[in-house]
């Protein structure tokens, strides 16, 4: 499997859990301690961290010490493999779509010289 | 938890595989039977139907009868829900870098100010 789809996986998995996607909502705002992060999860907070660190694994989140403190961030450019492979698939979509439309196209304008112009 | 939420949840979780993935690609192409589908899996049939019931349950993929042949398809606009989470999240990310660029300029111009004009 190459690189960037382990990449991948780690971004969509660790998405698909609201505890997590509610971190990194409070992170898009600002950077913030761990502390800080996990007081309003009704979670011990070994089952905390570990949301955490699936965020860090799947580089969306990076966090530094500052003294005694762990400050976590969002990382930047986090969303960008899970919609660059969104995208890819919507513009594989759409061309599809406007083929679809060329051939209705050709296939109306066949007909009609078919049964020739109207007037 | 809200609807939508668990909306998320399958969406984001059904993407986070990579056969699973490999199936959206395949499908934004075209429609589909399962045997087609399952042919370039190395899967038993009821692993890979099980990845395609993971997908259907998101509302990612779709799927009708035709005869003895179920065909499956990419549902319309299946990734809304999470491109319009993550633009969320890339908006209130942006905002933010753009108050933080907002606050630099003002601190700018105050420093300006209090050391006199330059000229």
């Amino acid at each position: 499997m190459a690189k960037h789809d382990v990449r991948l996986d780690l971004c969509f998995s660790a998405l698909g859990d609201p505890t997590r996607r509610r971190i990194v909502q409070r992170l898009a705002r600002s950077e913030a301690s761990v502390s800080e992060l996990a007081a309003p999860h009704d979670m011990a907070l070994p089952s905390f961290m570990e949301h955490l660190k699936k965020l860090e694994a799947a580089s969306l989140v990076t966090s530094r010490k500052q003294g005694r403190t762990r400050i976590c961030a969002l990382a930047p450019d986090a969303f960008a493999p899970v919609r660059d492979w969104l995208t890819e698939q919507a513009e594989i979509w759409e061309g599809r779509l406007d083929r679809f439309d060329d051939y209705v196209l050709n296939l109306t304008r066949e007909r009609g010289n078919e049964t020739g112009p109207e007037d």
